[in-house]
């Protein structure tokens, strides 16, 4: 396999984490967001991804975008470890955590809708920053809610074995803590975050570790 | 089955077209997102759904959240018709575009983004249009390469039979046209809307068929 990623990229980073947690081995292909005015924008790679984001997994023949996608499609190809539960309603809380981040905090703060936010909109320094929390802060506060009152919670968002919930939480703690949110203000994210930290899949997928860091 | 639902939200819409395609009854409880400040804001709501956000599907004892979570969820306990294909890579694709949609579009465009941009921004009401509309026309863009281009698009996103696909890119084109946005500019997707929206299913699931229209 093969994976178009960049090593800041918070989806990119949740499929490293599944790649690893399933001990697949890949080739890492890096995609710099910002050089070049971003290489995920040039041509060639959007013949890969025409979205132009990152990431891309290549597996044989078959081309592959969106994280979430691409973690399902991993499950389903390599089920052990299994990353989701195995009754569906509790696959279905699992994927709703997972999506709580993917579709409620991390869009809204990437890198494509900031620079709208500065170039296109003119918006300050400063207010683009509280932006950047509001989501963040928001998002946690119900997170937090879900994962501190709900009795499936163990040392991890879903018991005490890695799950889609968490290759999307560990991003995006990491993410905030590169812009100084104060993260213990989530005990139960924090303490999640701290655990999964600790796990050699998740040492090897984060963003320091990669080859293309910085 | 109860649907705790708005009908105007996308992400209700969408869980209602699943509900409809696999012929499951359901209670219908409408919850205004713009009366009374927002009734998905009041403690006695988010006691079900702590993001504040509709919909949340109770199915007996369970209490689900995350439209795509939910549908992953009817598809598990309800298989007939499927909405997903067979083969992993065809199930990633069609993920894919769900997900293109849900995570790349939709989260841009709703209405406590818009109400930020406003009223926190300070945001003129002409560039919050231009910002709905630069998602919007971004997004369908790289899906209508998508679509225009993959061998597996028929009369719906793939093949013939409604998907995951259908189910996100209908309530999207809805709410595009509400916007006024021309979605002829996007022949494939126009084209697949308006077979789908042909459909029983999705016909008994449009805005228009709620009880909570105006």
């Amino acid at each position: 396999m093969k994976l178009y990623s960049y090593f800041r990229s918070s989806a990119a980073y949740r499929v490293r984490i599944a790649l690893h947690l399933k001990q697949l081995p890949f080739d890492y292909v890096p995609v710099h967001l910002l050089r070049d005015g971003g290489q995920q924008l040039k041509d060639d790679y959007r013949t890969l991804n025409p979205d132009g984001l990152v990431p891309t997994l290549i597996d044989g023949d078959m081309t592959l975008q969106q994280s979430l996608a691409i973690v399902e499609y991993l499950e389903e190809t390599h089920p052990e470890p299994p990353l989701l539960p195995k009754q569906p309603a509790d696959r279905a809380y699992v994927r709703a955590s997972a999506l709580q981040i993917a579709c409620e905090i991390h869009p809204l703060n990437n890198l494509r809708v900031l620079k709208y936010l500065k170039h296109t909109l003119g918006v300050p320094e400063e207010a683009k920053n509280e932006w950047y929390r509001h989501w963040i802060e928001s998002g946690f506060a119900s997170l937090e809610a879900r994962l501190a009152h709900d009795p499936r919670t163990g040392k991890l968002c879903f018991g005490d074995t890695p799950t889609l919930a968490d290759i999307c939480l560990v991003p995006q703690v990491f993410n905030a803590q590169r812009f100084s949110i104060d993260t213990q203000r989530y005990p139960t994210i924090q303490r999640i975050y701290d655990h999964a930290a600790s796990l050699d899949a998740f040492k090897a997928a984060a963003p320091g570790a990669q080859p293309d860091a910085e």
